[in-house]
């Protein structure tokens, strides 16, 4: 069984007009045996946000060495750099847009360069398609081997999406809404590990909690979905492991009407 | 040419949120070389039946070995046990609510274990996605040649959804719509060869029955799609190889107003 | 590394399905280590003249040798033929209703055959679902090097769909809408190398033209989306390197209500 490299593939493109296609024939053109993988091109149009999350999410479930291609690119065309980035045993090519912010952000080391260096790009570049040509082949010469040094001039200076982080207190956590996936589930940027010690720290279990968010109040954190009935709100830990508002068979952010970077708070019971 | 391992993924977690790549990059971790082929992840949320009407039906065009993972999972975290099922040469992952109903129910022999052994789970595992921490990685390891008897220990009481098979009397078939895909054809469960069987028995062609449904007749059973006018009402045995009700160039179910279970009848055109 | 087998597939059967999956089970069953690449299956249901313009574009990003699958078939079952094509060192399978027919009226020699041989089949052929037994058998043979003279007898009157090209006159270009994609962008048949030899015989630059369409004028054209202020309607040449009319951070076919085979006019600013 041999080692193949690994591209994963993360656009605000549709899969319907045929652009991830195309950037899958380029990628193979140059790397023949690649794995590529969809992460989601489905996203809401020109969301950097969004593609921030899933982007800092799902890479870690994959081997190290795979590259990651994250293109939400409203200014394609226009100044904004091209970037690679190396950092964590992964690789990632992306518009110098915010959407690497949460790699850059951390205290990991990390390797970062504008994809300057033509040698690397398509032979010929559009104004309005450098998923096509420059960060699939990038990417595709990166899975190759290619060091990201010889990608072009290195970059001390991107783009970082300002964000503010969940304020643990003592008498309660304020954090907010980050990702709303098809159910309509809501997850929050409140993470298991930093609840888990805020809530030692309290001496709370999960039933001891409310959740509450404009116009509506959950008592208690469930341990999964289906322990509640159909059509129940319920806050819960979920897949991306973040405080989600959810409702059992049910769709959340319809029933609340709560939106990206809506407020949600964790107190004890008591307060 | 080398055979590769295949894994084929239906799921209803949809295209947009990355847990399929995710998945994925779980199962490359495991098994490097696999196939991983999707079947659809764009079920209706928590429709068990249309994912083991699509189960029982695709499995059959891959090579025997291949693994078939098929995640609708309304329970999950809950008591509800995880799955693997070998038979007629393949192999499933999937959770104990019924999903795999057909082909537990048939004559076939196979073996049945619970997904116990956490020697073949991610080393975390959360509450809320056991697509991704149990049944993905049981599927590589069973793709990677795991036997599924060291999977974890045997089930013989595996939930079972009830089912009323398609009624062949001389005077008429009762048969019900199973599934509705994205054109809106209405797919029932009487398959081309026991209506063959009838039909010789009757002494009946294809011109000489009418289907019948709530609010409506169809006269005879076209060869194809093809035949008749645009908009035209349809019966016809699809891609499924079951008896459908169509509209040539558009949507049968807004046509006709049917749903699953909805019955049907097909009768001699002279009773 | 080696260079693997390439099969595309270009649909309109959705990916919600199945079908698409059982059809990579079939290939893969006659030619395991295949790269199978989505290239859409969410066009528009019976569009063959969507389906014609992705696939004349998407094909030349793959390599020499790809197999390019493109079924959308509204007359599945019927006398229509189903055909093989190689031109331009790429092999295309795809039924006989015009969806080839950009590939068919340049000036390159080709090969074109009838799929005839039941060797090349599925051993049962449905009346619905030639995509599955007759299209991805002769795709997988194809990729897996069978000559297209073995597929069938040769066809030398294929459909072929009218088409009336851009007319570029001194005084002003007219061409139409052929493509809408899902951001709502309106692509037009005026590629951009025919544009620039007509603005180079008349010296006008891209500030000195203007775009008309019905109900609405752009003044220039822009060298990408994202030079213009949100909410802007924009003309700029479009990843598919046609002219195209769209809105920035917008849907331009719900602000102009053009639809396909609208037409544009492109003059002379002082006209």
């Amino acid at each position: 069984m041999t080692r193949r490299p690994i591209i994963t593939l993360l656009t605000d493109f549709g899969n319907r007009d045929g652009f991830i296609g195309v950037m899958k024939g380029v990628m193979l053109q140059i790397v023949p045996d690649a794995h590529l993988v969809d992460i989601s091109h489905e996203l809401s149009a020109y969301s950097i946000p969004q593609a921030a999350f899933l982007n800092q999410w799902a890479f870690s479930y994959f081997p190290p060495g795979a590259v990651h291609l994250c293109v939400v690119d409203p200014g394609v065309g226009t100044a904004r750099r091209a970037l690679a980035l190396e950092t964590q045993g992964h690789i990632f090519v992306a518009p110098d847009n915010g959407v690497l912010s949460p790699l850059l952000k951390g205290p990991e080391p990390y390797t970062l360069v504008s994809l300057t260096n033509p040698s690397f790009w398509l032979g010929s570049i559009s104004n309005t398609f450098h998923g096509r040509d420059i960060f699939s082949p990038a990417a595709a010469h990166l899975a190759k081997g290619v060091p990201i040094a010889e990608m072009g001039e290195p970059v001390d200076n991107p783009v970082i999406i300002p964000y503010e982080p969940p304020r643990l207190e003592p008498d309660g956590i304020q954090c907010r809404i980050r990702y709303i996936d098809r159910f309509g589930n809501l997850s929050t940027d409140l993470d298991r590990p930093h609840f888990e010690q805020w809530a030692e720290e309290q001496k709370l279990t999960h039933d001891q909690v409310v959740v509450l968010f404009h116009g509506g109040t959950i008592r208690g954190i469930s341990s999964t979905y289906g322990v509640n009935e159909p059509g129940e709100l319920t806050a819960v830990f979920n897949g991306y492991d973040y405080l989600e508002i959810a409702v059992t068979v049910g769709n959340a952010a319809q029933r609340t009407g709560l939106g990206l970077n809506a407020g949600v708070q964790v107190r004890p019971v008591s307060s």
